[in-house]
């Protein structure tokens, strides 16, 4: 597959065209942002690790019944992947609070909460990708309800799946962002899924194994991405 | 029905017990605050004119079915309401983009929005009653998703009863707050519905006739409240 010209960089990822015009090359890098770009910086090798690491998450996905964008993984920092129209929605689960969330609600990092909290996010960096609700997103015309409705239906599955695939590596799923593309007239799974998209705590000791360790300046941030990789490929 | 001690204080109103367990007397305050208490003022008989509106709406209301808290008005300023445990939540229906939601979304004020936009906001102070979503309101407590049903199906009922009131004056409901309580296990309308808790603009010059005149120093803010009563209550 010969990379063509690239259609757009994101913070994390470039996209390439392909010689087919509906493939893409996603090509990832070492930045890292966070705070909605507010601290920048890299992390070395964190494309490599963050690339091995969601093909095999989105292998794991396909093969369970999961549409997804990813086809095959080309090379230590690119995938070929389907060509998405982007729902310009990030869709967050929270099985535990922490973050912006518990901040928000003043809640400490943790809290069991009653129930699995389904967030979205309207997509666009002027405004800060706020939180909306689904109201919010068909109104402004970012989706449909009917759309919404078979997001949540994946969402939930997903959710399932990676808690069990993630649990069995003695790894708790805090949360985790994704998001969704439409693709001949059907809603698939997009993006990553990594340690820049997921909490992950060691289930037995609680240490973070994420891009929190890069928000918060906590030191050992590649290693953190390695120990996910590590466990996660056994 | 006499007055007995003050059992709470808010921003405009204050609750006073009264002689029977289940009742209480709700007294209408001039006081007038913005932007979560940052912007304080006083706006001339206020009390009396949104007690009066809100009476005339509430009456209105339970004529048609909907359950609210509200007895009868006892005097200038005071209402007779039945004692509910307040839901912490603020229930807002947009039916056109404005205010606040404008401005997180980048919509223009006046947006016609795809669909009515039902948020909640979480009651509480110190956090500055956040935008919260559904998820959030089950997972920290503060309702149940059954109880929620009730209240968005009583709310969608409430929005076309007052829309279809306000338009027979020529006036456009822009968007309003309500706020639901528990009455001997079910959900009744409670607070008030008034200049205060709604945008109104004139239908036919768009003119503001609501509580923004004070949170904009727009001018004439008594006359708003004035002009919202007189038409109502022809």
């Amino acid at each position: 597959m010969e990379r063509l010209e690239m259609m757009y960089e994101g913070k994390a990822k470039k996209i390439y065209a392909t010689d087919k015009a509906d493939e893409v090359i996603v090509y990832y890098k070492d930045d890292a942002t966070a705070f909605n770009g507010e601290k920048k910086g890299q992390i070395e090798d964190k494309g490599v690790l963050n690339n091995a690491i969601t093909s095999m998450i989105f292998e794991m996905l396909n093969e369970n019944g999961i549409k997804t964008h990813f086809i095959e993984k080309l090379s230590e920092r690119e995938q070929l992947c389907k060509k998405v129209e982007i729902v310009p929605l990030e869709v967050i689960v929270r099985n535990v609070a922490a973050g912006s969330m518990a901040k928000r609600l003043g809640l400490q990092e943790g809290f069991k909460l009653k129930t699995t909290v389904f967030e979205l996010s309207y997509k666009d960096d002027d405004l800060g990708d706020p939180l909306i609700n689904d109201f919010h997103a068909v109104g402004i015309g970012a989706t449909t309800f009917e759309e919404l409705e078979k997001i949540y239906a994946m969402t939930a599955k997903i959710n399932d799946l990676l808690k069990e695939f993630f649990a069995k590596q003695n790894i708790r799923l805090i949360d985790f962002k994704l998001e969704f593309g439409r693709y001949n007239g059907e809603v698939i799974l997009a993006d990553e899924i990594s340690p820049d998209t997921c909490r992950f705590w060691d289930a037995t000791t609680g240490e973070k194994l994420d891009k929190d360790r890069f928000r918060r300046d906590m030191g050992n941030v590649k290693d953190a991405y390695i120990e996910i990789l590590n466990r996660i490929k056994k």
